[in-house]
């Protein structure tokens, strides 16, 4: 029987799928982030957080991707350099303590003109590519939302947008808080808004503010207030991705309600759209990677 | 002997003034902002903050601007509408517990269309106009930066823009914060990165993330990185501020360091700047208000 783990290790969470003879069997899913990781003592939290899957004298593989290979993470995997080809990712093995397990790093890619990395994203475009021979653009929405521009196996370019981060710490950290205590978001707010900022990017500054001012003079309620700043933020991603999706076939990959809300505002602007599951991504990804090696 | 006290209450720090014959006497500035009160306790947090120059059984009069007057403040003092003339600004006077003290809160303004509003800035413009006859901006660059059109005594209509905020929680709160260890800032490198924006705004979402890639790719150093984030939230403030200052007689009021950073910017794009120092104006607003209430 053979018998693999494929691991997704970022900043904020932790993913382990157990695969045996090619089917998934177990899943590990927590919060065990590798920001909350103390003293670089990475081996052993990984260890205790996939320990039941192991068995005593028996090597395992451990394929992994995500930030884990990041400067500040485990152990650095040097980037690949865009553009490249995809469908041969470098991985670094590193030394472990525990015999038990043989682990791979896959790299992540930087590009140099204009400046711009990522962990994971390439991950989940390999699993994505697996069954297509796709050329448009893949975005993959989130924290840093990434837009790349792929031709059949070749990742041509790809830049990044704060869009997420953004939205979180303006929402949550600055005066605009006091006007965003909801957990939903208007569909046709947003929609209003991103077009608006779109339009005229001049605006975006003060428009910020007006959130506040707003709801201060008119309360209408932080879910008008909410949408308005998703719309926004994203309005400034999409002016600064135009020549990635404008007339052209787009893939969108991340979680439901995020490539949701990017289709809501790109469907009569964009060729076509199809839309996957980041988790399932990563998998295939990992799957392909491991299907090389052997 | 003719004494009173001049207090400017903002969310981050409190500062207070007695004035003796028309001569400032004696100063408090503490960091006792808004925002630590507790229990809306502003009173009681008031009296023993001053306590060292009120006198048994004789009233002084205490007049007061900014965020005290706000709804989360001490008494909310309703808002001016602009436009509105600044030689006529309204205020309430609470009833207190303390006899001691006569005081009497100066109302923000309020605009609506586009929403927007302010609360001390219309104080330290109008201690501005108070030896001028001024046609032309206004701006009062700082955490909520404002940009005010002003004709002789009226205040047409401003916007405020979150450029000092924004810097302050991206550059501590995101993953930009790794790249902005330090407290300095290279004039050359702001002017630049001000341009650059200013001349494509559709390249501000991804140049914020450029600064962490290029960092972890050609490690410049963090001033080099921080100078290029304040260059860009200033282009940013500056597109959408473009009727205020553009070929226009500019006024800047503020702390030295950030109405230096403004002029820097802004030398070769206006028509005059002058500078002025926000506490001095502050100070010279409520006088004028004191004056007109004699």
């Amino acid at each position: 029987m053979d018998r693999w783990i494929a691991v997704d290790w970022g900043t904020s969470s932790f993913r382990a799928y157990l695969i045996k003879d090619d089917v998934l069997s177990d899943t590990i899913k927590t919060n065990d982030g590798m920001k909350f990781v103390k003293d670089n003592n990475f081996e052993n939290t990984f260890i205790n957080l996939i320990e039941k899957w192991l068995i005593k004298d028996k090597k395992i593989d451990v394929l992994a991707s995500g930030m884990l290979g990041a400067r500040q993470g485990w152990i650095e995997a040097p980037y690949e350099k865009a553009p490249c080809k995809l469908n041969n990712i470098n991985y670094i093995s590193p030394v472990l303590f525990d015999k038990r397990i043989s682990l791979k790093i896959f790299s992540g890619i930087s590009q140099n003109d204009p400046p711009d990395v990522m962990r994971g994203e390439e991950t989940q475009i390999v699993g994505f590519l697996t069954n297509n021979n796709f050329k448009g653009s893949i975005c993959l929405p989130g924290t840093h939302s990434k837009w790349t521009k792929i031709n059949k196996n070749i990742l041509e370019k790809f830049r990044t947008f704060m869009t997420g981060e953004l939205f979180e710490i303006i929402s949550k950290n600055s005066v605009l808080s006091h006007s965003m205590i909801s957990d939903n978001l208007d569909k046709a707010e947003i929609l209003n808004s991103a077009n608006k900022i779109m339009n005229k990017p001049e605006l975006f500054a003060n428009a910020l503010f007006q959130l506040r001012a707003d709801d201060l003079i008119n309360s209408k309620g932080a879910i008008v207030y909410r949408s308005r700043l998703s719309g926004y933020l994203l309005a400034m991603e999409l002016i600064g991705s135009l020549e990635f999706w404008k007339n052209n076939d787009i893939v969108l990959i991340g979680n439901v309600d995020l490539i949701e809300l990017y289709e809501n505002v790109l469907i009569n602007k964009v060729s076509s759209i199809q839309k996957f599951n980041s988790e399932d991504m990563v998998l295939k990804g990992l799957q392909h990677f491991k299907d090389k090696l052997n």
